[in-house]
């Protein structure tokens, strides 16, 4: 999982003061320039992408085609502005290029410069949603930061029962789907096993599509099994998320709580029953 | 989030002592006639929505429109005379208009009348459901309160965790909706990166229409990873909420255990049937 | 909510030894005799309750419906002679045969003979699955019972909190119905403000038949709006349940913990960090 | 439930050099050739189970059929010879044959031996998945021991609470399918009761494939409880998983922290991080 905070202050240019000066506009928020080149730069991700969307329905290329290769073209150089404005003003320009956010950004602009090339890659523009990512350096940052990074938190502490738990449905779905292939066979839909064990997902994750259908009575009873199986075993990662969840809440509750420092060593982190610092043993 | 005890004793008007009845008929509760009142209400509540829907029903309005029609304008004339006795009733009649209720109570009644300049604005008075809310009023109205205020409460402490998670879905959906679109192309049926989203959210929320599948094995493919992604982070948000609601409900626990701090100890601590203190064994 | 334990002992006739002993045979599950009979019982039952599924088959009905009519005939006949066994081994004949169990035992026998008279009732036979609730009795019936009572008490304590979720969604569903049916008009399926609430309902509890879909942009946003707000308040009464049945465990968990009576008042029920008696004040 | 840990180091031969150091390999994942093996049987079966699926697929079977069909047999001898192997290594021939991992060596061989005599079981290959669940042998296998451990626990301590879900659930399909079965008739698809009881396991699990749908408005309203129904008590094995999970995952945390007591107040309440007791301030 990346970090969220990834254009750390350390990669803010010493000396130079007008590169300095950029670099806390671009990567930062705490002035009113920075927050100001934040929104600006929201406003143009969300726009670009609704460009890439209508660009994308029929009657819209043929009413508005011509418009909206020029926006798009208007986009992508503003992004590619940006781009510059960055690797400029960083002190390493390696470690913004290499970093998850650099990437994206560089994916954001390529495929308009391939499109000259390639006709069928402005598709591609449609990544530019990861840099909505940067929503959260605006919109009161820190907060939404916690709250993501409890969450991540949750998700990290919990992955290796969700892995465990998504190999047990992976091996569900493949023995249901070779079940009902053997019951059904092709002349009922079930024209071979991925086609079945695509089957076993449509039904134990409870979409149920209905474009394939068990026909006959046996069928029909592995299908109510299925459907039941799938409707239950979703308490299982909700109970394994709930608790992580619950867990990393208590943790930060406590955190916030009893507020006071420890006179002697300062320490903050007490339970609230307790009497006594745990760290240094001084009365609280 | 509105409040819902909206109609503060402090809107009651001071010397007029009909008008302050009149309130207390209306506004409040404790009185049988209150209580009369709002069960009245209720009935014709429910009863004029009825009728909405009834006059949506073709052969209905055929049988019976001119039915219909009147009673709707009773109803219609009925609330109006509400709204009426209501305004005269409070002492800041702006406060009463301004709130939720005051412009539910009026977006009631203006269709009614709306319609005899514009047709087709009759299904605005669904909106009456809205006035269903003074069901609380009723039905021992400070117990459900403490209920919703909890579920409110536990609502409004885990709204930041709720965004970003809904953010989270709907960047996915666009992801998942544009590679679907580029697997699956639009001669199967997958005519726009909107359409595709579209078809991303039905996959994902488990809805399953059927109106729109993946043809190709990659299609199936990716249409398997976003059921299975879809079926596994509902754990997500249920966790979130199920957290909050827990915590508020030890809140609530606390406080309506016994009030009373130990003497000797000072041990807040104890069960609603305990009478010595447990930590310390004096007599509570 | 019914107690599941409701044939108490005190319906069980004093003087008549014989009259007693049908009573513990019937009633009760600490003999032989009493095991044997329920596991009869419930095979009797699952075996009627076959029969009926069998005879609504018509292929079935063709080659067998002589056979299945005279065993249909038969298990009447048995549950008929079982309820008026138990009409005669109770002490109150009006407390058994009001109470829920004999009522159901009533309806189970009913039907048949309706039918004598009124072609078309046999389907109420399938009420016997009620029956099944004796399932209880025998298979180590106080496990289940207490488990079944967490249940039903964690039910009852949230039984609150559900329904103002359970008006929350049929409000929502009525105002979404409506709105869609604004939208989307007679044209696209969307014949009536009771279908369009219909439509509603299927898309927000995700089931998603697929009957009737949204034709316009408008009304597939609307759609969208609905499914990932059906996909997220699920989580509310899972939440709400999820406490309820956390304290419930909780409270449970306690009871058999610190099985140390209280050496004073023999007071079983302490905390796990009490160090004095909390109802007599004794030290532990 | 089965043990996963199944071959023991007891049944690993005693004298024998060879035979013991065979054991390790096959059996055990300490040495590097352990772990090799293990990788390479497990790449094996990944392989062989892909190459059953593709056998499936009609045109692949056309272009690729003996190919696969020779490498089908290549895997089944390397299969068979694994399982001699294993034969031969162990101290107690009968007790790997009869457990679950060597039940499923066996049926994952017998299969392809079969087809020579009888057509149509080279489906039966597919049940070489269960064979998958050697994977956690190999990766950092103990912490998944102790993640799935954690799971298989929550399962057994919440089972009669599921097991009383369950049926309950049955109970209510069938009384919900035969309503619909009594309103909707054989005119509208609902041809016998187990059809109808199979639309009702359809929709209360909100999957809603949509194949066979009530006509009637009765029909229509009946649906909608079951959906509300289904969509709610979700809830129910939810909060009973959940709250196992997060027990089981509370005792697992106590086990893991400070397993000192305090030896100036015995309080064994401590943080991990804690070096002074909280509640005495002695130094742990």
């Amino acid at each position: 999982m990346p970090e969220l905070n990834n254009d750390k202050r350390d990669n803010r240019p010493g000396g130079d003061n007008w590169k300095a000066g950029l670099y806390d506009i671009i990567f930062e928020t705490d002035t009113p320039a920075g927050r100001h080149f934040d929104i600006l730069l929201i406003i143009s991700i969300l726009l670009s992408v609704l460009v890439v969307m209508m660009d994308s329905v029929s009657f819209m290329r043929a009413d508005y085609g011509r418009t909206l290769y020029n926006i798009e073209w208007f986009f992508t150089i503003l992004f590619t502005i940006e781009y510059a404005l960055r690797l400029i003003s960083v002190r390493s320009k390696r470690r913004y290029a290499t970093s998850l956010f650099g990437i994206v950004d560089l994916v954001a602009i390529i495929p308009t410069y391939l499109s000259i090339l390639l006709p069928g890659s402005q598709l591609l523009l449609v990544v530019r949603i990861l840099r909505v990512l940067r929503i959260f350096r605006v919109l009161k940052l820190v907060k939404y930061m916690s709250e993501a990074d409890l969450l991540m938190k949750a998700m990290r502490a919990s992955s290796r029962k969700i892995t465990v738990f998504l190999f047990t449905v992976l091996a569900l779905v493949t023995i249901m789907g070779s079940l009902v292939y053997l019951i059904e066979g092709e002349e009922n839909g079930f024209t071979s096993i991925p086609v079945s064990i695509y089957w076993a997902i449509v039904t134990m994750t409870t979409v149920g599509y209905g474009d394939i259908i068990p026909q006959t009575s046996i069928g029909k009873a592995l299908a109510s099994f299925v459907m039941i199986l799938g409707y239950s075993i979703i308490a299982v990662p909700t109970g394994i998320v709930t608790s992580e969840i619950s867990f990393a809440s208590i943790e930060e509750r406590k955190k916030r709580s009893l507020m006071k420092n420890c006179i002697k060593c300062g320490n903050p982190d007490h339970d609230a029953n307790a009497s006594f610092c745990k760290l240094c043993g001084a009365q609280l």
